[in-house]
């Protein structure tokens, strides 16, 4: 283990879509554990799109990254020194503030003790983590999904949409994907979507969400906001539910309103529901979803797919690929060598 | 009785605002009610703003009204002759469905008698009937109402406004008033509203929401949309919950798509939640809610007040009225004597 780590600090805040100009490279000193402290390597970092949301100037619901700051960011990593006596060397333990660096001390607190049995470790990054998490209250809790809806899901090969579509599935639903190129459609389709429509490609999008529910949209998981959002209100059945999960589409006008039709009157006659989500409002019935996902994926109900890349240096590029819609399953770097494989 | 009667019909849709050349009066022959069908003629009618909805040529929750039909509208009408033996002259009766027009001819199961004895009969137009059990479900039901609410009403003078505003009081909650003049927000406060704003002279509207409310609005009962309804959205509390429940602001471009900010992420960084609202999908607790409404009447916790017009000849002009907001309270139209009173 050498002296110096590698991290990742906000060079600059973006004003539209970020460039890989907007963080800077930097050696820093290995951290040192303090009193219940713990010294971890990471193994999996990830890039996730809330993090557009963290390196506005705008105020947002969590803290902003500053200009010099770390950039933050989750990961698995396994613990090398622990001043805490619930974890010691060798465990594999999550964080979300593990942040774009190659180690990280934290209070044992603030880890989570990943089960290598529940999955491979970086699942806890992906369909055991923060997407699946949200793919599974998005859909089963504030969608509130019944069988038989007929649900749109956006970014649906994503690191959520893959998982949501899966949940729908599992549920007796209807899944539709909206996705942004042929391959991803396909993909969606052998996870067990009904239908695709290519947001790229399609001339009308409306027109197309009517086509694949001409009963209108039970239930829309809105990962994008923009056109399809758009196309999805046209198309609202009635008592329909929109989770309002994230608005990657509007990346790179993060910082000036987002102009265009209201649909007011589309939301009252269809008695519609929009709902905004935040996964962090779920928190306590995070181990029981873990364990129903974990149980869906051995059983083979559940697949995944990651897009990996390698090495820290990699960290602003991958997020640039989540950015544009480049990746394809969940995007997670991996930093080390996983000690479990 | 005359053989004839006095009927408005719809001569063409309006684009745009309404004027009163969209309608034209006639008179016809006197309806026979048939087997099961009953007489009535009107004592009051009623013009609210979901008749906005029904003029337009664009498809709608409700059957639009074609040019050469009589004008669609609620109304408290007396029995004059009845073939259904639920009823009989004399009966005071309310419907739906009266029309523009002097005197009706419906089936007795259309009809729903009114007790003289739960309040002045044009309150089933009023605080017992659509106005009121708007106000009811959408504060109660749809925007879940909590004690400690602050809780923002537009049109809030309005048949709708005046009600749901009494019922934050009496549940503990504080609401505040938006509407069209300094006479309206005086009457609001009388009504027990904590604070009022004039959005006519309000130079700022999302300052003023802001300062009546700094910790957020918890509920919004959105009568209106346009600038009230941005200026809501840029202060919405963490779990906020606005209810759709109208769009008269909209009244002037109803065939055209409604352009402006969109408020994606305000919803996700609140979680919050926004519904669209029928009052038909509360039907079944119809009768519950007038018990509720007559009681909190009869004990002077809900006071109420009419703008009353007079004579069949008035009908458009009263509709007009409340578009443009000139109305004070509840804009009813007396059509004949009241006997009752």
């Amino acid at each position: 283990m050498s002296n110096e780590m590698k991290q990742w600090v906000l060079a600059s805040h973006p004003t539209g879509m970020p460039t890989k100009e907007n963080w800077q490279l930097q050696t820093a000193p290995l951290p040192e554990p303090g009193a219940g402290e713990v010294l971890t390597r990471a193994v999996y970092l990830s890039v996730d799109p809330y993090m557009r949301g963290r390196i506005s100037p705008r105020a947002n619901y969590a803290a902003g990254v500053g200009v010099g700051d770390v950039m933050h960011g989750g990961g698995v990593g396994v613990v090398m020194e622990s001043n805490d006596p619930a974890l010691k060397p060798g465990d594999i333990v999550e964080s979300f503030r593990f942040d774009w660096q190659e180690y990280n001390v934290q209070k044992g607190s603030a880890l989570r003790k990943v089960d290598p049995d529940m999955g491979p470790i970086h699942s806890a990054l992906s369909y055991l983590g923060l997407p699946g998490l949200t793919a599974y209250f998005t859909m089963l809790t504030a969608g509130e999904l019944k069988e038989g809806d007929d649900a749109v899901i956006s970014a649906a090969s994503g690191a959520v949409g893959q998982v949501a579509g899966q949940i729908a599935v599992i549920k007796g639903a209807r899944p539709i994907a909206v996705a942004g190129s042929d391959e991803k459609i396909a993909w969606c389709k052998e996870l067990g979507y009904a239908e695709g429509i290519n947001y790229k490609t399609e001339p009308d999008l409306t027109a197309a969400v009517k086509q694949a529910c001409p009963n209108g949209v039970d239930l829309f998981l809105d990962n994008t906001a923009g056109p399809i959002h758009d196309a999805v209100m046209r198309n609202l059945a009635e008592k329909s539910r929109t989770v309002i999960c994230g608005t990657v589409a509007l990346a790179d006008k993060f910082e000036e309103p987002d102009i265009g039709e209201r649909f007011l009157r589309n939301i009252m006659i269809a008695r519609a529901t929009i709902r905004g989500f935040i996964l962090f409002d779920h928190a306590k019935h995070f181990d029981q979803a873990r364990k129903d996902l974990s149980s869906w994926a051995k059983s083979g109900k559940l697949r995944h797919r990651e897009d990996m890349m390698h090495g820290i240096e990699s960290m602003p590029a991958a997020f640039l690929r989540l950015m544009t819609g480049a990746n394809m399953g969940k995007q997670l770097i991996q930093i080390s060598d996983d000690p479990t494989l």
